[in-house]
């Protein structure tokens, strides 16, 4: 006669059970893995019913089905907090320009870039764009990310960004990853208004933003909005129009975000805290009074240290700074065609370590909990916690460490979303 | 009635088939990949018989199996030109010290680092090495390496040496990989002979290098010798005492490789050029005569920007000044339990192009004809030519430069040894 009660799935003798249990983590508590030893998670209809020692646990909980986790560590899944998950086309000539010495800019300036990716992106069907997507999602699964963000951009036009929301909608109930869209109208100024961001903003505040918001409310019922997001740079939207495009999205109830600091000093941060922003993104080159702005608020500091890696450019966020500002850290991977063609955050783990000086457990929350806090769903996903959902990884090592000691690899033996192993496949 | 020669296996209509035919390449030739589209290989016993244009090698051959490679890049399978496969234990803690600062250097001189891997090496069973190292070549291979050299070094006597080098073999003939052996006895100097490398160095001439003579023609008949090598670094053994190694190494019929400038500039590359060295590896801290020489030698200057990117050390080899002063430049993944544990040759090219300003075509030819010069092979693999061995990688991409554009990934749809699929396996 036993009391334990049945659930679907006891995952048990982890070698090590990484929780990362008490929500988002700042300043001294970075990097509070919740780590026990030969650790245990029980799970039901794809929700987590407990995490705790293997002894406890199945001391508690009985299971249809058992899987021994011994030689290995589990995990939250990944959350990639920043991804340009829907594209056509690829650019790897352009590539080989760069290592030539064009810069990223120049580029830009010459129809190349983000533009060229456009022109691609509009000419293509949304089924091919789903198609493409779909493989960059399945590579993204097999590298351990259960939650990403995923924006659209490479439209700028209402017809084309709207073929993006659609892909990534049926994307998201398609699964197999959980999927946080945002609406990037704001990539870059359009062909069509071309040297002026000024009424292309206009049009975005005017038009494009509520035409958006009542194209999700007829689509998705009341499935939250999706994320807003702006580029503040030099050569793409001055902080006034981010401002101006901040604030009407915020009247329309969409959350926000924003790309700031990436080339450009431009104090986007700043705004992102002023606005309310639920992340300030990539910051490679932030000023001190931005970091300290940060660092006080709960706008989350989303470090895309792929991208300076892509680009071969030395400067990376100064994520120590920000850690001792107090600033909520997450990664994420910047998944683009342009300057990060990277599906696997262990690597940006990895590389944060090494370019940034993260410890490999600040690397690792910054990836999990920080991330899921990045993207809204801190309540949902990031933490092996009761009622969130079972998404977590199983590493094919004794100790977390070698996720960012190693690099270039995948040492996810399998991946669970919901309870499901959607890795392998 | 055919008039077509019957073979194995056609390996056709590949988007991109690179040959790399022509022999090891430098100078203006370097990054010369004898692309050929919609392209094939005939292959019989293993062994090559044709590449050229799907329509010539199919008009002149027919074969048992054929094998589609529409939409992708075939290329030859990657040569990894230097790395310590054979360990046990891992140094992940280690890992933590050097991101809180620690130098590489500092944690060799207080017992870590080699030393540390050595005491584990040392304690390890002949099976228990082999299981493990087993698992990397697997990985390996996964990413689309088909050869690979294998160094000795960290046992440091000779009875841990010996049992390294029956792992190497044991695994040469296992397969799946083509494995070269190196005799690494002067890879650090080991606690019997600690602050006197001069006496170990005596060791090793008088002793160590005649017995591993022995031991291989006892054991392998008239397979070629292992290499030898030496890690001439302060703190490690100065360049005299290289010298005593090589030449001895070299009149016992040894080919010759050494660590050279890795941390100091002991001019050791040249001392490789004097002699008549196969390779001359790391060279971060190369000055411009030695540049000279080498760009005058055959001798092959094998680049590992793994290891500085491991490290967060931002001094790579001067690549550029390399290939300007005429040199064989090859890569090599370095892959060691304490810098770079890196399995992934697709990420080294990737990074190749970063952080040493290759072109995606210099890298792809860096990590396979010229990689297969720095171990003693090109006669064998690193092209796709008649007589080689066929040795190939499908890409899933229709372009090889998504190699080095993205990356942290793995490209490799499908990687053949000899005509046979290693993997997936």
């Amino acid at each position: 006669m036993s009391l334990r009660t049945r659930v679907d799935l006891i995952v048990h003798s982890a070698t090590q059970l990484l929780t990362l249990e008490g929500g988002p983590q700042r300043g001294t508590d970075f990097g509070r893995l919740g780590l026990i030893a030969d650790g245990a998670v029980a799970i039901s209809d794809g929700m987590i019913l407990a995490a705790g020692p293997s002894k406890d646990v199945r001391g508690r909980y009985v299971a249809a089905h058992e899987l021994d986790a011994s030689g290995k560590v589990v995990l939250p899944g990944f959350v990639d907090a920043h991804t340009h998950l829907v594209w056509a086309g690829d650019r790897a000539a352009e590539f080989e320009q760069r290592l030539a010495g064009a810069t990223y800019m120049e580029i830009l300036a010459a129809g190349g870039g983000i533009l060229s990716t456009l022109r691609e992106t509009r000419a293509a069907s949304e089924d091919a764009l789903l198609h493409s997507t779909r493989a960059r999602l399945r590579r993204m699964a097999e590298h351990g990310t259960t939650t990403a963000e995923a924006k659209t951009g490479y439209g700028l036009d209402l017809e084309t960004e709207l073929r993006m929301l659609r892909v990534i909608r049926r994307l998201q109930e398609e699964g197999p990853i959980k999927i946080i869209p945002t609406f990037l109208g704001a990539h870059a100024v359009p062909p069509e208004f071309v040297g002026d961001p000024g009424e292309y903003t206009t049009f975005l505040v005017n038009e494009a933003l509520p035409a958006v918001r009542d194209w999700w409310v007829l689509n998705a019922g009341t499935d939250p909005l999706p994320f807003t997001d702006v580029f503040c740079e030099e050569g793409a939207f001055a902080p006034e129009q981010a401002r101006r495009i901040l604030q009407r999205s915020s009247e329309l109830g969409f959350p926000l975000k924003i790309h700031a600091e990436e080339f450009s000093s431009f104090g986007a941060a700043r705004l992102a805290v002023e606005m309310g922003a639920v992340s300030a993104d990539h910051l490679n080159r932030i000023q001190a009074a931005d970091i300290a702005a940060l660092g006080r608020s709960s706008t989350v500091a989303v470090l895309l240290p792929a991208t300076p890696f892509g680009l071969a450019d030395p400067t990376y966020a100064p994520a120590q700074a920000l850690i001792e500002a107090g600033a909520i850290v997450a990664l994420g991977s910047d998944l683009n065609p342009g300057t990060a063609w990277c599906e696997n955050l262990q690597f940006v783990m990895a590389l944060a370590c090494r370019a940034m000086r993260l410890t490999p457990a600040q690397a690792v929350a910054a990836a999990t909990i920080n991330a899921a806090a990045a993207v809204g769903c801190s309540d949902h996903v990031g933490s092996l916690e009761p009622g969130k959902d079972a998404d977590f990884v199983l590493l094919e090592v004794e100790d977390y460490r070698h996720i960012a000691y190693r690099f270039g690899g995948n040492l996810a033996a399998a991946v669970y979303r919901q309870g499901k192993r959607i890795s392998p496949g």
